[in-house]
């Protein structure tokens, strides 16, 4: 007999893990419900049409793909088989399973075109596949939160992301992060300004990794891709903004970037959200300017977003930004729309390191009855009616077994409270109720136990 | 421009679907957490060795298969493609899709046995993928809720299992139902009885169909699979029992299967089920033994449970029983454990033909702000947040449009109350608020917007 495994990349989630992870979902769910979002759903598969050529080559390959039912391979031939895997696939497969949210949610949009109301603001929380490497703090299934507002260009949408983002973080009780704030414009104009317009994405690919790298790296990048000394060391501005204040990075931008008219919609674009942002009249308000953010550019062509949990070993928690052509593949085009994306297994794994979780998002049953014959079932049962009735998760042991054991049940399962019935508890109604925390036992009767556990 | 489409057998969810499927999931898993359920999550992808063999012949053919990332056709050869589908399959694919969550619960108890402590009741929601041909209200990917507790045979988790799913449903407001019980031992206690020992998979394939095609029909079923005349003459009693009154069907069992030890058993476990289920001293509760119960028998070695909402076409919305050895096929034998799991495609539909599902389960943003300028919006924006603090769903229309457009918008998304903000409310405070439903329109402060909404 085979021993059961996992695929590689792929995780159980015991209960302990589940309920932490239920809190964050919930969270979020909550505070996307709250800002008005409204939740829709996709299929898990969808069709290769919908999926490839929408995440560039790289992304093509970590598709999973899944057999066509059936007789798949009686349309193969010895001519198929022998121009390869990659000619095969396409005769053998015909679905592969989402990507990530948003090609999906771009699909939806094109299909029901008649029925939304525009602006629509939907959220989609649901796992995404990836046929990546697996590596520490990478999976093959994950769950991705989504929340994109299209049909406008407001610049109210940005902030309203931007507070959302806060939002979030607050519910969750993670205080120390830091909302990072940039705009494609200003990555174009800085390429205009330094003499290689229309090239912010090869300038985007090598400064995103200026907090692995550090400054020096990221200009060799450049020089290994033609870039030029004197475009290097016009670039050199571009180092000296470490400032959180957004006035004086605006200000900053403004005289650097003077001559592009592109980086001076972005930048008024920037100051026009933060000024939204300040609007809103809250307090504690964490976004800081960084004119190197760019995560990848993708499709993004207005604001980008991201938010870093600070003081902890992960980084990047959630991004996102504006786009103006979602649609555009499915022949829907000029669809713009603003989105950020929460990761939950980092915001996960971000809360334990900060041993952030509640106690109530470990929380299982809350009292276990521990009848000690069938006389004190008898009496267990009803009284186990009566906490259930009153919201108060429940159980009782189903076995006749050894008080021990019962107990160890209660401690295993992390249950904080058990209710005892022997004989006398029987014969006086009065119970015995067990702090499993402190040990201490109290006579209690039903009606007090109810409203201790309420 | 190919317009994109869903694969077939899928369904996107809309937000008010989406709302009104949450409001069903969330139900049932409180109803599940109060009765001392934990969550589990297994991956979506199980390794194929782990769900082959497992649904029998056609379970196998229905499996989704996940095609081997990379060059997978590279070991193929002429041969393999002259040999079919069937032999080339497991050469170029080792994953497939869940099918259902019962092997995947049994390949994480055999995963974590040292760790799991006994019993264990888990409760797990997940999606699960069948390549099913589509059909009307049969989908190739849909939700399941299933709740077990393994690792005991006390009868007590029976009862259990009933009244959980009294709470369910009532939590759900559906209150027209049965929960029809039976036990396997009876069925074996019947083909005994009729002089057919052993059979009772053959003969329960027939009567399982009793509801749909008739009793004369399932006498026809059975001679064509050989019962002789005289077998089925003895199985006449079998149609008698009409009576809701379990005591009754009882000793009608007694009587009739009186020489069959194996059927005393059951009775006597159905017995003992019904007496705990009295135990816990409820009103209104809806069980009906059944003895033509068999839900296809699969792996039941013990009760036999369905639920059936009455009144509506649908049928059946939830089955489970009692299984002796869950994860045997893992080498993890004798693991006995009873379960039960809930269909949420099927309690939609039939919450939707009773119009049962509460306003708040469609519900989304409750107030939109309509600002009609600049400034408007400068005092709607405070607003707003002071809204989302008293935890109100709340949004503002991003741009500054005309009212009638906002006021669409605020009727399509069926948003009950709007807040309109010209001049006169910037220079008085004095919001003027609007029931969308009634029409009726009253001015407000700020403090009685707030006051009123929560």
């Amino acid at each position: 007999m085979q021993k059961p495994t996992l695929p590689k990349g792929t995780r159980d989630f015991g209960p302990e893990q589940m309920r932490k992870r239920l809190f964050i979902l919930d969270t979020i769910r909550q505070t996307f419900q709250r800002f008005g979002f409204q939740p829709i759903e996709t299929p898990s598969m969808e069709n290769l049409s919908t999926l490839t050529g929408k995440y560039g080559d790289e992304g093509d390959q970590l598709l999973f793909k899944i057999l066509n039912s059936g007789d798949f391979a009686a349309s193969l031939t010895e001519l198929d088989l022998a121009s390869g895997s990659k000619k095969i696939t396409p005769k053998i497969a015909e679905k592969g399973l989402r990507y990530d949210l948003t090609v999906p949610f771009a699909r939806y949009v094109v299909m029901n075109r008649n029925d939304l109301t525009m602006p629509f603001k939907r959220y989609q929380m649901q796992p995404v596949w990836r046929a990546d490497r697996p590596q520490k703090g990478r999976y093959r299934e994950f769950y991705q939160c989504d929340a994109d507002v299209v049909g406008t260009d407001s610049l109210l949408c940005e902030a309203e992301i931007v507070l959302m983002i806060h939002e979030v973080f607050r519910n969750l009780t993670i205080q120390d992060f830091t909302v990072k704030i940039n705009n494609r414009k200003i990555l174009a104009g800085i390429a205009e300004v330094i003499g290689v317009p229309g090239q912010e994405g090869t300038l985007s690919v090598a400064i995103d990794k200026l907090d692995k790298i550090g400054k020096e790296k990221v200009l060799d990048e450049l020089r290994g891709r033609g870039f030029s000394d004197d475009t290097i060391a016009k670039l050199e501005p571009l180092f000296s903004f470490d400032t959180p204040d957004a006035t004086q990075v605006l200000d900053q931008l403004k005289t650097w970037l003077s001559t592009s008219d592109t980086a001076l919609q972005g930048i008024a674009e920037l100051d026009e959200t933060l000024q939204f942002v300040e609007q809103y009249g809250l307090s504690n308000i964490h976004v800081e300017i960084d004119p190197t953010l760019a995560r990848g550019l993708s499709y993004y062509t207005g604001a980008i977003f991201e938010v870093k949990a600070n003081g902890v070993s992960i980084g990047s928690v959630s991004g996102g930004g504006r786009y103006d052509n979602l649609t555009g593949a499915f022949g829907m085009p000029g669809l713009s729309g603003v989105g950020i994306s929460f990761g939950v297994d980092r915001i996960y794994d971000v809360m334990d390191e900060l041993n952030l979780f509640p106690a109530s998002a470990g929380q299982g049953t809350q009292v276990l009855i521990v009848p000690f014959d069938t006389e004190a079932r008898a009496v267990a049962l009803p009284l186990l009616s009566q906490l259930r009735a009153a919201n108060i998760a429940a159980e009782v042991y189903p076995d006749l077994a050894k008080v021990k054991k019962m107990m160890d049940y209660a401690n295993a399962k992390n249950i904080p409270f058990v209710v005892l019935i022997g004989s006398e508890e029987v014969q006086t109604g009065v119970l015995a109720l067990r702090n499993m925390v402190t040990g201490e036992q109290h006579k209690v009767t039903a009606e007090e136990l109810l409203q201790r556990l309420s």
